[in-house]
């Protein structure tokens, strides 16, 4: 698709500075700029390359248009502007609409006509899809499960039975949703598997990542809230809630009955115990153990960074002595303070 | 399903009080319970929501009689009670038999009539199945895999050749079962694959979570005992051994040629390093690393759990110093000791 | 396969002490040797083995010849020699050719009379395949791929559009390659959707692990290098470049634009944060959180090994008070310097 530079800009509520008639027709880094590229810039950091550009436009920010040589959008959100100005230029691919050949279709899934199920995707009994919904390759579906319009459920995912997706999803290959939790009884030393009864409800404007897995609820559902968004190979157990507005980088495992509140934002490889509350607007950073509920907004961290290895063999062996420290510390003081008495 | 609540106490070896014809239909949670409904109660701290429930009966310990207005089974193991009671009034899947027109078998393979195929199933040669195995849709179980009785694939599974699996198991969507063990050789700085030549063997009633990876062993066999569960997103290297009735949580992952005991419980997120031999009786907590043999039964942890980001960055910063300051202690005792001989 | 001792120690420049003519079809351990078969010595500690196998011959280094009762094959690296030896003894599955009945490939992809694609594959628009690929069982070829010769792609995975594969690549089932980077404008507290336009690309004899996950990039392309070996559950966000000859282990998250040197060794479970820079011959320890750049090869580790959950308790909380702790010595040794300043 192409654009000029002032339809690019009404789009975003954006305004231009230099020349509207100019076609875009592709983005670009800063770096890697050609004839009719657009690029973007959003860290302050990278002002010197926007003067090295060779894009044609670049969207930015009333601040930076001094370091532009060459056309532009301002805006306040370059980010944001950005990803809006690339989904106009890259649409979605293509849509078909039909069953292919070769795909499994339950007679009793009734399938509106505007839909695409691709090669190999099955089908069972007593599935919803709304209109314009996509199915890809290699992808099962199983019974009763129901899809909001518009989504879109990428190759070999496996959707469980009974599990309901709202509107504008984005399934990544290899996700599994509503598999069983992990739910098991002690008896006498004997694992008994605890039926897992409940389902999975996910929201509307969802994305979930590469083999991410989203176990149904032991009784009641698993839940994921509206626009939240996953990265890959994060799990999320039975009965998670996620807040809407939600957040979650990669690697990450949220235990189950987790529950985490809106606009919170957590990073790659956390790790939630079973049953802690996470408010809104908390925001984890990468590596995080979480053993408790977090009450109040802000920023925490746990995790030691890396040192040398050399280094880190004797700090890590100190840990293990950092109690008898702190109280030799204390003796310490206590010493000094007779010490000082005395004199 | 519906039972009367002396058909469900008599299978769990409980005592009814209240109303032996009650009829239960489903199950609940003590907060959601309905006419019909059975719930269960194991953690005390819940007790007041028994004082409130609607279920129409609950499954307690002899202890919490006096806080239920309802109908009870009183039982030892409550959990354990209750997960036998899900699994008789929720029966497995009503179970077909036959193969899927579309399901591709090797005509080497011999599968019982009680065999349940799903549609887009793959089965290479020389497979062996049991009575009443239930493959779902989109799996595939590769050359010379044996299968026990009872035993169930879900969707989207991979089996890899010469995988042998027991009765009873429940293997999860996404699953992938004897892919090839990490084994590198470095050969002037060039990495040559080492074939992996081992397989992998599954005893009886073994639960893999969605998207877990077991990998073939090197040159023996990678071994899951008896009644081992496993959760989601679990990764298990070449040449593990899992003892009978260890339950691992999700996100674990178990480096090549570790041996876990029986009856061991590891939490989420905990990493094993290679070769590490644990215990019977061990329990690990989430986010553990474990650098070392465990020859002692007993609870193991490590991990920091999180704080206040700015609190993290200045005691994260400390960690790099822990060695410098022990030493410091030491060299500050010696002075103190001296001034104290002075007086 | 059959070889004789002879043909073997050719094979990989090494010499034969003991019966050139005996012949080996199989490999072993040293504690699982049997008539006929070879098995290595690498490890010192092993050695005692080595005095009782019932191996036919063992491959091991000059030192250690003494301690061998059996035929033995000397070279300078038994690790390589092994992986070379039951490479040839083991030759990957014997290869078909042509393409399944039940395979669904595009009319606008030509395919080579060599290759072999396996029952339920699905083959997208204006794939390029080369010269002997194999593409087992329930894989998810999207359009516009390219895979050169030799590689094989196992079961079930799924290569998103525009992927690119170099020769002699070994996917291992449940990988997928391609699906979006985690790109998220926040757009006044509403993610939007930030549209993904680079590619994977993938050089020669590059190995992945099951359920691994690469990303494309969002603008320009996610790079692996020739000869990088990917363990299971990997997770490599868009935009990162792996350099040749890196090898990573199970679990490990690499987040966005990351990029790792030539030569490096990542150990499992390790996290790296976005746009860290990994400098040639680094090697990272299990479990370790990298929060910036490596800019020194070497070995580096971070992480707390376990310790029994009651001293855990006790330590985790005095980290907490780490800087207290340090400013309080600081103060101390003030304190102590005042009174020997007396004296």
């Amino acid at each position: 698709m192409a654009y000029t530079l002032a339809e690019l800009a009404q789009h975003v509520n954006g305004r231009v500075v230099g020349d509207e008639a100019c076609v875009i027709e592709s983005v670009s880094t800063l770096d890697s700029g050609s004839d009719g590229s657009i690029s973007f810039l959003t860290n302050p950091a990278y002002k010197k390359k926007l003067l090295k550009t060779s894009a044609s436009a670049v969207i930015l920010r009333e601040a930076d248009i001094d370091y532009c040589n060459v056309n532009a959008i301002v805006v306040e959100d370059p980010h944001s502007a950005y990803a809006l100005i690339a989904s106009l230029l890259y649409p979605a691919t293509t849509k078909k609409h039909g069953i292919h050949d070769s795909a499994v279709v339950s007679e009793n899934s009734q399938l509106p006509d505007s839909v695409w199920i691709d090669a190999g995707v099955i089908i069972g009994d007593d599935v919803v899809l709304g209109e314009n919904v996509q199915i890809s390759a290699g992808t099962v579906i199983e019974s009763s499960v129901t899809i909001g319009n518009n989504s879109r459920i990428l190759s070999n995912v496996t959707i469980c039975h009974g599990t309901s997706i709202g509107e504008d999803a984005l399934i990544h290959p290899g996700v599994v949703i509503g598999s069983d939790g992990f739910g098991q009884a002690n008896n006498h030393g004997t694992w008994l598997k605890v039926p897992q009864l409940g389902n999975v409800v996910i929201g509307n404007d969802v994305e979930i990542g590469a083999n991410t897995t989203i176990d149904r609820g032991a009784i009641e559902d698993t839940i994921i809230g509206n626009n939240v968004k996953l990265d890959n190979q994060i799990q999320v157990a039975h009965n998670v809630q996620i807040g809407a507005h939600t957040v979650i980088s990669g690697c990450t495992g949220l235990a189950g009955s987790t529950r985490i509140g809106k606009h919170c934002a957590i990073g790659g490889a956390v790790t939630i115990v079973g049953h802690a509350e996470i408010a809104d607007n908390v925001f984890i950073t990468a590596n995080s153990l979480v053993t408790n509920s977090i009450n109040e907004p802000g920023v925490y961290s746990s995790g030691i960074p890396i040192d040398t290895n050399k280094n880190w063999q004797k700090n890590s062996i100190r840990f293990k002595q950092l109690d008898k420290l702190a109280k030799k510390i204390k003796q310490l003081e206590k010493q000094i303070e007779l010490l000082e008495a005395k004199e």
